[in-house]
């Protein structure tokens, strides 16, 4: 297939070299999605225009909040804002005139180069889950995650097909101390994968530890002139922008690197229970997030971010893969594309304990209407589970499965000679079948998208094999792929380098936890 | 909420009333579907035109078998197509002529006028899974289905509240004989339930039957002038039309009772392996049966249906959730619209063995892609396991839980004062929270979709309560439906009359297995 790229790894030379090429893994990466079908939109102009216009009143009139950063709110003031206390009051059109310098499409450069990503236009990166303090698999159960768990999760994402990139704390390491388990995240994504990677945000220090990793990694003056990180700035909806996530923008934004600005909200509680309502909340505040990016650079690269959840009226749980949130994930996707911004949102969500039948309706649904809302860059497209508190070994390797669907359906449908099959059709006729034609020759290999998890088996032979389930499958996956897996190539001293950096700034202050 | 009519229901009087009444259980009918969405679209104008024009030249140049059917060659010829043995060439331009009698929808009425739909337009029309011989529980695993079974799923779909239609085999009552069990399956529709039901299509006789059962339900007057129910009439694919489904439809046509006539098609076995080439051949095949369908009757009501899966090519199984299923059914959609036909598609489909993760994906993959390709009657909606082979009591309960997201998905997003919510974000501010402003009261209740079946508890009760997964929660659901199921109120003489039908018939003919 002519989107994926092929590659083959050997160690070393002479017999090992000769052992490794007979078992070595062919390990191909899927390139990002280029979307060759429309996308689906659930609002008409005239309710485009009551959004983007009550948004403006927001600003204009109710206002956001820069917590606890006085150089924020001199900022704003510079730029014509009226500043009252820590409220910032953005005249009606300000903020959308300052969002136009930011790109509406950028780079974010890999390693290897063969796994850049272009984030923005009509394409969609897919990144892993971020943030769980937990782990899961079939045979630990639910557990607090480990640097393990944090490598284990780097070394699937790089060996499944169908992620583009590495994403960020595809689990939290809770048995490494606070201030520090930012530096075992980054050596990992910088040296276990060659996939692009995500900058650390909980305290501006990690985010410039981050730009010094990622230029001994990629060298000074090409960390200089290129977007080498895509960082999480969450916001703290509603409508307040606090000084820790604005700080760690601050730094990517200086260092030209790219910011998601999203706003976090559950339905019902960070924002209003109606679609229409928060889409005028969310667009309000990645207005402001936006434009301040541009106030400290212009030019930084930014994506639109919306992470927007439903609620459960009953238990007040946030609940996944609901038509509220599907609602609201292709109206922003609108806003974006008019805001010329690209767009990150969707994502493997579920509320379920367990990969089953509740996760994957929820999963399935966030996928594809992720898909069609236009998304340019997915964080959490796989691995998800337990309303996010939980990484999941089995569900990582399911959804990334999955993700290869939403490439094929990106795709459209060929309408070329070869596609229209009218030979097929002659030489066929009715009442034949097409298993043996020439055209089904010509293209089995490639017509259809293929799983590398889920059960097609007859019956008795599934039930031969042990009747398992698609847990009891994804955990198979698992082993296996974990047992393959080998690092790329990478020049050892760039290692040395990092390792370096690591062991002496971990050395430089005592260890905190929480 | 304003789409749905509940009801109560009372069994006799007096003492007997109020008990009853104390515990009635209230049985909800979400009304049809009526989209406020756009149809999402992948095909366009230029692609359009190239399907149908390659569909009339395969109607012209290759024609369409109609095998072992004297009378319809006959109909054919005297039509103007092209007859030469069983092979029917149609000129160009005659087929979708003789379409254009067809109604662009029509309404089938249930006993019930409360459960009539309306098929066509805007609408979509949810009936459960048809045709599997077996059936799978948690006790009882996977066995053969009896008639028992087949009462329960009608009562289960009685129950249920997004499903709008009672369908037709639910099962197949393996333990009736194979020229009796149509009866058996009428008797429990037409009883057990008020929805809406399909008529057999196994043998023209048996469509007799299904008519004369309805005139006895219905009334002989109603029944003439009225839709009382819409079949399912296959086509063997590629391009043949069977006697015995002919002979059913030629029933139905001739009393205006509603046909879907659907091409029945894995993709490369029996249509080309290509999207494009899959369109061409389902347009033809639907534009040769609808044309066959107004030679019978002008005016009958039909819907243009499509059934269509991928195959593993490695194994030679039917897979289904895929992206080339959706390509396909988006297509479909298009093609319907503009022959100005309703839209039979999509469903529970899976090919897992079991209610997991896998069948959830790609059951939510095709609910979700049936409801943006503008689909209108979707037979399958729940209960589907196995390719087909299985209706699952526990996947049932899952998948109808489902069907409520469509509906909510389908309302579009309200743009008047409530749902722009101006109001909330002025009283909450920024830091603020909104689960107890004015607003949110006002809404909370129907803001969003709610289900009865999934787990949004916190993690420390599910685990106390037992740690249970879908199936096993489903499971409970199931088995409290059952129990709290009592039939809907019918006219005793009714059931007197349709009881001793089905005993005179059973009585005329001995027992045929096979």
């Amino acid at each position: 297939m002519s989107e994926v790229r092929a590659e083959r790894r050997t160690r070393g030379g002479g017999g090992a070299a000769r052992r490794a090429e007979r078992t070595a893994v062919s390990v191909e990466t899927a390139k990002f999605i280029q979307r060759n079908i429309p996308n689906f939109e659930v609002l008409n102009e005239e309710a485009l225009e009551i959004i983007e216009y009550n948004a403006e009143t927001v600003l204009e009139e109710i206002g956001v909040n820069f917590v606890e950063n006085p150089e924020a709110l001199q900022r704003w003031r510079e730029a014509g804002a009226d500043v009252q206390g820590e409220r910032v009051r953005i005249p009606r059109g300000l903020a959308r005139q300052l969002c136009a310098t930011a790109p509406s499409a950028f780079t974010q450069h890999a390693r290897n180069p063969e796994r850049n990503v272009e984030i923005g236009g009509r394409n969609l990166v897919l990144a892993p889950v971020y943030g769980p303090p937990f782990v899961r698999d079939n045979e630990g159960g639910r557990r607090y995650a480990t640097i393990e768990d944090f490598r284990n999760f780097v070394k699937l994402g790089y060996m499944s097909k169908w992620l583009h990139h590495s994403g960020g704390t595809v689990c939290e390491p809770t048995d490494v101390a606070v201030n520090k388990r930012h530096l075992d995240m980054l050596l990992a994504h910088m040296t276990l994968s060659d996939k692009p990677y995500m900058g650390s945000v909980t305290e501006p220090v990690r985010a410039e530890d981050s730009v010094r990793m990622s230029k001994i990694l990629f060298g000074e003056d090409f960390v200089d002139q290129n977007t080498v990180m895509t960082s999480l700035i969450n916001i703290n909806s509603p409508l307040t922008f606090d000084s820790v996530m604005m700080g760690a923008l601050e730094v990517y934004a200086r260092n030209n690197q790219a910011s998601i600005i999203s706003p976090f909200i559950v339905g019902g509680a960070m924002a209003p229970v109606t679609v229409a309502g928060t889409l005028t909340q969310v667009l309000a505040e990645v207005l402001a997030g936006v434009a301040y990016s541009q106030l400290i650079r212009k030019g930084a690269p930014v994506i639109m971010g919306a992470f927007v959840t439903s609620i459960d009226m009953n238990s007040g749980a946030p609940t996944f893969g609901t038509p509220e949130a599907a609602h609201i994930t292709y109206g922003v996707g609108q806003l974006a594309r008019r805001l010329n911004l690209p767009y990150r949102s969707g994502g493997s969500f579920c509320g379920s304990k367990l990969p089953d039948a509740q996760a994957a309706y929820e999963t399935a649904n966030s996928l594809n209407m992720a898909l069609l809302a236009g998304v340019n860059f997915m964080l959490h497209a796989c691995g998800w589970l337990e309303g996010g508190l939980v990484s999941s070994y089995e569900k990582f390797v399911l959804d990334a499965d999955q993700l290869g669907t939403l490439h094929h359906l990106a795709k459209g449908v060929y309408m070329d000679d070869n596609g229209q099959a009218m030979d097929a059709l002659r030489e066929v006729g009715p009442g034949g079948h097409f298993l043996g034609c020439q055209h089904t020759q010509n293209n089995f290999k490639t017509a259809f998208w293929r799983t590398e998890v889920l059960d097609y088996k007859p019956y008795e032979t599934w039930e031969e094999e042990g009747a398992r389930d698609s847990s009891q499958l994804a955990n198979v996956r698992v082993k296996k792929l974990l047992r393959d897996y080998q690092a790329p190539a990478i020049d050892p001293a760039i290692v040395e380098a990092l390792q370096a950096f690591v062991d002496q700034r971990k050395a430089s202050e005592p260890d905190a936890f929480g």
